[in-house]
């Protein structure tokens, strides 16, 4: 297996670099990538110290670095080109197409992308992780008329990190609720839930994994048996089919295909912020 | 202001393409953008859904349609490239030269860069989100020798929010303490937080803004009075100064910077997932 350092440098905090870059290793088996994040790089003299640095890991013999840039300064990405790497950088590639086709300059403002300058758009995605909070596994049924999403689904199904990620990631408000016995007995939805159909969603797990789950929390328990996590999985999912809720399978996907899944089908535009 | 819409065409989340472009994006001021996310296209029969779209979109006469692609299959892209737009493709830009840098042929797979496959960083990542939730707002001291990350605050410093951000961002086990009048009294953290002055670290903010976001809670109480969000914020920053914790101002700071700068200056080592 070869290995090769990566770095990913940018005047903010480097997550727009991170995720580019990630997003295109992933297309790479049979290389061991050493990940290194240098965010804040905003002057000359700190170009210079990243420079230094990609130098010495240069000259440690693992093969040339590969740096993913996303400097929106001529003058601190010019530093930084001069490195001894493949130098890959998303600002420039794309903003002059992007002037062109907008008859605009844009404004080469430093750290914007993830700044809290646009204050509405910020406040209402900590309104949304406030929500989330407040309205997690069941704990409040105030104010769901102002929910975007309900999820529903057994215990452990993936509801709280799904959540949390519609707040964080889209500013959606999302509540959820657990399915338990109680509601199989009624076969009926969680009261609080039932007249908010259009906007709940279900989510299911094979039984299996929910019972690797459950296993973690409280080892050898009933709640954790292999036979109770299959009664409640089918229970669950007889009572959404009863009730026109749709669902997704979580086994094995992760809280980004959920969350996107969930949106797309419940009709949602999607924010970024 | 011009109007111009703006698609994100990704053959899985649309995270990645959302990102890149709303990077790109905030450059430009004097533009109003309609921002589209079309997730999962994954065959040339949804490309070309797609395509009618846009085609649609262009005939409105809002000014060319500009469409930011993380295509992975050549065969969808090429449908997408015929569309009426500026056709911005992240994936073929650079895959290319990264192949020549790892003089590796990428798998061309889609869907890989937000998916759970990469099941043990996947899960670290989930059991984040469990400890962040668990070590909310002082809600458990167990196991905090396992917490990568402790925050202290007054209460509504911005603690909650970054640490889920953390969680789910970086798989990082964020805890947090707010303090409050009895530490006040005592001039020393909360007791289940002594002992880790190396990895806690401190939110402060503006007592004006401070007392906004608490009157939003409970209008006219004490607990939102300025005079008491100034007592406890100067407090607050006593009581950190002498104990050697350093703190960040959240005032006017987004979760993503905040949680960048706390990583660095803890140097906490950054993973993407």
């Amino acid at each position: 297996m070869t290995r090769r350092t990566i770095y990913f440098v940018s005047d903010g905090t480097g997550i727009t670099a991170q995720t580019l870059g990630h997003s295109l290793l992933t297309q790479f088996e049979g290389v061991e990538f050493n990940q290194v994040t240098l965010p804040f790089v905003d002057t000359a003299a700190r170009a210079e110290e990243c420079l230094a640095r990609i130098a010495a890991e240069a000259a440690a013999g693992n093969g040339r670095p590969i740096v993913f840039s996303t400097l929106v300064d001529a003058e601190v990405r010019a530093v930084l080109r001069r490195a001894d790497a493949v130098f890959l950088d998303f600002f420039e590639t794309f903003i002059d197409p992007l002037e062109a086709a907008l008859a605009t300059k844009s404004t080469h403002t430093i750290g914007r992308s993830h700044s809290a300058m646009d204050k509405p758009g910020y406040q209402h995605r900590i309104e949304a992780v406030n929500f989330a909070m407040t309205h997690d596994d069941g704990a409040s049924s105030r104010e769901l008329q102002f929910a975007d999403v309900i999820l529903v689904g057994v215990s452990r199904s993936g509801k709280t990190p799904t959540c949390l990620y519609l707040a964080l990631q889209f500013g959606i408000k999302a509540a959820n609720y657990p399915l338990i016995p109680e509601d199989f007995d009624r076969m009926q939805l969680p009261a609080p839930v039932r007249g908010h159909a259009s906007k709940t969603y279900g989510l299911t797990i094979a039984p299996e994994r929910l019972c690797e789950i459950r296993n973690e929390r409280r080892p050898n328990s009933r709640y954790a048996d292999v036979d109770n996590c299959r009664f409640e999985v089918e229970k669950a999912e007889s009572l959404m089919r009863r009730e026109g809720i749709r669902w997704i399978n979580s086994t094995s996907k992760s809280i980004e295909e959920i969350a996107a899944t969930i949106l797309r089908e419940l009709r949602i535009e999607r924010h970024v912020y």
